[in-house]
């Protein structure tokens, strides 16, 4: 496991511990949040053009952040309740990907 | 920027590149895809009780961490174009939910 | 069209025109929208256990309610874009599922 | 209740029955699943311009017409099991939208 990512989960589990939220945390309860989370991610994006969304304000780009993060820290709660290390399964389907989609040829 | 999540966004930069899929990565595309996902990760849980979630399969484990997989990589590519730190972000976020959610006192 | 469903179709209609939300509404975005309004909806439910779910106090199922509502509105401003019958095709989906999920034999 | 959706919600009673699947259908279930349908309806239009999805292919629009049916089914059943009537809902939450966002004045 990454550096970051580990140091980010054990804050996590003491976070969770600290409140007694542990009893909430089944993957299934898990899985929820962190749909939850995309959708209040894509809600600051639904009614803007493609063109705006690459240029957000700084109060919009600032919630963005915010909503990135809320959806990074309930995946690294997912995968560790599950026994996952979320930057290998990134780099493992990185490269199922590349066979499932092959470069283009050069023009 | 964390070393292995810096090294998927770069590999990721170069993904899209050699497949002309860069015009489809509009930040307003790229939060879509990522609740898109987030759905199909939620999918693996919807029928299953608490208890079946937390011991999943080794079939079902698997698929659930190529979806894991495939929030991260969007929410590293959304970050990406709106040139956000995604640890930094998490990190940020969580230093803001100990101050909104105080730990309970000890017993 | 069903009269209730065509009554707050057209109510919609005029609504958005009243609104100058028309703009807004492309098929695209109103999907998002949808998306959005269904995990509203889910947030109200992540972390109840599935008993607690069927026993909502009142202000939770008044909550409830008013999601559900968002979730229709939407549902029919896209198919009144795309030109579908939302009761038709609700109908014409429920053979397809008794076809491809045969009822269990009598005991 | 409206007829139809009367009917659909009587029809979709039976259906659980005949298979057994009311133990799967608690509220908290029926409200994942229906994000997880909505979903599925977003990925036909994620990496489609706002153009391209007013202009659905023939197959698009009736892959998008089974997404919006599986859409009201599980909104259907999860009304009915919370005792709402989705009509009166959406009615009712039109009307508070009206209060909530009056309409622009004449130009």
């Amino acid at each position: 496991m990454d550096d970051v990512l580990d140091s980010l989960t054990r804050q996590l589990r003491q976070f969770a511990q600290q409140r007694n939220w542990e009893q909430f945390h089944s993957p299934k309860n898990l899985a929820s949040a962190l749909s939850v989370e995309a959708a209040e991610l894509l809600e600051h994006f639904q009614w803007l053009t493609e063109e705006q969304s690459r240029n957000l304000d700084a109060a919009t780009r600032e919630a963005v952040g915010q909503e990135i993060a809320d959806v990074l820290l309930y995946l690294l709660q997912l995968a560790d309740k599950l026994g996952l290390d979320v930057a290998r399964e990134a780099q493992n389907k990185l490269a199922l990907n590349a066979i499932k989609h092959p470069p283009l040829p050069p023009a």
